[in-house]
């Protein structure tokens, strides 16, 4: 089946090299306005039609996918077209800039019978399918997830900090647990006139004992990539930056009557149990998301990260940015 | 002058050990209510007397200072009692139950004459005096406090997490800045039955543009005792478990106008200055918090931790347990 | 049993703490030729006679056990006295500075019937236990161990750093493995007019398909203290200075026809299987060495780390200054 | 000027793609063997001519410049034929598989008036070039080269892992220093039957106090790649794997004479100045090389990586062979 990549940027060309590396989609098009990302697209994909024209693709049937990798402002309009048009869309996160947005781009993939999918890459990474794993099987009850997520970052004017980085721990959140969060609280701040937040906290409220809470920044001056995964019997620590121990399981929960022993050990810190880094798959995420994309449209299933999940994100994003207005007031989060 | 240990549990052991190690005080007494205590206090303190009974110490002139490192619920009576009898006393963090309680205490040692102080250790670390060096030299507007303060504790049944670790990184910022925290907002959670909240997290807004968020919790698999303090100019990293390099200062802000080149480096991430990790003193804190209550006392001046000090954060605390009820709605702190 | 420890410089203190804290030994003496150090001892240990007369200690009978913590020059003829003298005796490492010397002291141990042992004392940490467990049970056919002991450390005129550091892993050797060492080259260099080597590189060579290296070093400016053990189907990395995760097995050895996705992996240096850091016992070291001294003398048995052990470690040592001396041609062990 | 890669394996992509993104070269042309290795080239380089003869590029008198990265063994062959086609030759390390190879093909160049260079990669890295610059402005006298690189490797059969490894580290030492070695000793061994040495381990030694350590394997369950650089006045740790900290100073070589606070200090393994991270200039290595190439056949100078480094290395690298068969018997350099 023929794709297109719409937006030759900065994740454009992700997708660009990963489609070409696939062996069920053919790259037909590259499509961006710059005339320097043309070229560049051009030179190094010499059998691809490259264009600034949307509709000179949309009207080309033999393309069947449509990649959107364009500005999150421009995500609603290209995707409902191209839905519009009969092709199937892949969307970069976030699906698009508000829930209501999102439910009118559902709707008509519905009605069009066209796959709807959002890319939150992290979903297909080995590390997050294996705490994934891991929580189904060997954790317990949930209890808690933290992630920080800070770095030196550049400073976006058109979105916070929220939208550019929490949302990839509401990816993963959605995608591990089957829980819903029912509240939110955030703070932040945006130290910079003119620009929005640039670093947040979020706490996130789950029916049940669960809860979440994602530290992101762009005014770090380190990077972490940190997510603890706590469970009743075992806990997870996520590092993304880890080369080779991305994931390592804790053999062991809290405990509420520790022997003296114990005690002691906590004082000084001792670890209680074996600490296992099992293996993690290595293979690139965004060739198995590609994968998964082309696989909903062959047989017409839900992909893993299909539209209403993406919308699900939004909706939590929307209250949380009406928190971090209110200095951290809790906002309900909308059953979806 | 004589000084009397009241508390030979976690803590007294080390109060005992450096009031014994200094010159300027004498250990004439250890209090405990345990007999095992007691017994341990003894074999281990030949020249001085194991009691108790804190009155025996309170009617023994020779004793000039006390120091109170009993369970948190016994602070207030205890020092009140100790004021009473005109004796200087430092107290264990926090200061009180409350700030009403702090209050009654500090007007206690005015009419006394006394000097009444609480035990903040970290303001007696190199690694935060180093801190609050930086801060006043080479940061520039001090823009973000963000601590991380996590184990795998023990649980406590008549305290929060909040009272046991957050109030390190309270006495932190109230010592390396004047800056005032005016609201705050709590968010946590109590996942067993019966004991108070285990993991939480605070946002405290200040006047001006600072922010400062404390994670702590009982409940993680790892150890982790990060902060990062960042300004306008310089940012630094502070990690209290390194055992050579505690402090890194990163001799760069944010960029609002990157070129091209730092745009990329920022996008894989490339640092982008030099990293100095100056030497830290690396002399027991306990030991110049014991010199500083000592020269207090003996020039009738404010210590650097001073009983206000002690009530500040026991404010902010009764503000962030009445946020952490509400799920992280914004509380005002009282201005003290 | 009464117990005495003689020499109270650096280490003595440590034997005197563990002693005093074993309840199978008495410590009935500390003897000391400083009168700055006696003093030290009689203030921490009130019920302890503090003489700086080896003689007054050896006439008394109701002492059994002689724990020697003097300089290295002074250990023969103070272990020969005590032998003499029908003590059992602990000796720190190395047991004597020549193994004619080492054989002397065994003869003599025989013929007064007494425990001779030396204070290996890594062979007591729960670290090399767990390596030597794992060496015994799944690491398959041994085939290399690599340690680097380096830091800054203060220079000794009276010892090389063989002497000091590397003595430590031969004794780690020689407990983990019955394999013997044939021949060894060393290299090193003194780089300061008037002391010995202060950084050395040591290769023993075994019989079988088994080497060992050494590296050890004053002059480094970071401390580390990291082993590889490799075997045909494990390998293992200890790290001493980590705290919580001393021990590290790797499911994976060498693979000599590796897939092309292998290879690939190999390039890029992923990790090819799951990681275990198995819980070690944090026990002190010295108290289960205590323990196994009290208990070699109780059931006249051999000691773990018996004088035999000193006297293989301390002519490797010979062999080792001699290749030294030649810049690393090799030079035969003796078999012992 | 016209350039062709010969050899498009593991390394001549890396060279293909600094070339045809340098503007100083143009790449004529791929040349291969293996027609898989061709029709990967042809469909990335769309503009390049590929061929599987050598002759052909060198008949060719556009083509100015010929980058050899074929298997060692046949660099000789290759290179003599290109500068006997008057080209200017770069050739992959080693230079040749003898020193005496290495003088023949010195020679022709020299009768041809071409330049010829070795790829010594690592001398061309921000990190080995700051390294240069310290030891030259403020380590003082230099007293050793230490350097760990090993990890999980491929075993190769053609060559040992000093020629594979260990070599950089001596194209290192050769660049920052112009101490030359007189002696060298090198042990090591081969696990597997069949294959050449996996493991190895080389003493380098220098006129004056100066002495170098290099340890190489193919057999570590953990990437290393840490070099120890130690001067009178300070001394450098170079990290290759860390991302952002590759070098750090050290204020502070050993102390003779320590204060009883400083051996306190060094007791307890206290750092003892400050440490400097220096921003590394990150820019790929090979695009500098490329550069240092092409600049000296325009100028006609002698490149920073000469062919006479590239001897002097092979000189050392065959006293190591003989070394290491010797069990560590020390060997003479030839002085080139």
């Amino acid at each position: 089946m023929g794709a297109a990549v719409i937006g030759f940027g900065y994740w454009g060309p992700n997708l660009a090299r990963n489609i070409s590396g696939s062996n069920v989609l053919r790259l037909d098009y590259i499509c961006d306005l710059s005339a320097k990302n043309r070229s560049m697209a051009a030179s190094q994909y010499q059998g691809t039609k490259v264009t600034g024209s949307l509709e000179e693709i949309l009207s080309d049937s033999s393309v069947g996918a449509i990649f959107i990798a364009t500005p999150p402002s421009t995500h609603f309009s290209l995707a409902l077209k191209s839905l519009d048009a009969g092709k199937h869309v892949l969307v970069e996160k976030p699906l698009a800039n508000s829930s209501k947005e999102c439910r009118i781009l559902i709707e008509k993939a519905e009605n069009r019978g066209c796959t709807l999918m959002v890319d939150h890459t992290f979903a297909y990474t080995g590390a997050v399918r294996k705490m994934k794993a891991l929580a189904a099987s060997s954790l317990g009850v949930l209890q808690y997830y933290d992630s920080v997520r800070i770095n030196l970052g550049l400073f976006q004017r058109d979105v916070n900090v929220l939208w550019d980085l929490a949302v990839h721990d509401l990816a993963i959140l959605d995608n591990i647990t089957s829980l819903k969060p029912v509240a939110i609280s955030a703070t932040g701040h945006a130290h910079v006139e003119g620009y929005p937040a640039n670093s947040a906290y979020l706490t996130l409220f789950y029916e049940e004992s669960f809860i979440a809470h994602i530290h992101c920044s762009w005014m770090a001056p380190v990077k972490i990539r940190r997510t603890l995964l706590g469970g009743s019997e075992k806990m997870v620590v996520y590092d993304d930056l880890e080369p080779t121990e991305k994931i390592k399981v804790y053999d062991k929960g809290i405990s509420l009557n520790p022997s003296s022993k114990e005690k002691y050990d906590l004082r000084v810190d001792y670890r209680t149990a074996d600490i296992l880094s099992p293996k993690v798959d290595g293979r690139e995420a965004l060739a198995s998301m590609i994968e998964e994309f082309a696989n909903a449209i062959r047989t017409n299933s839900k992909p893993l990260t299909d539209a209403m999940s993406g919308m699900r994100i939004v909706a939590i994003l929307e209250s949380a940015d009406i928190s971090l207005s209110k200095r951290g007031a809790p906002i309900d989060i909308p059953i979806i």
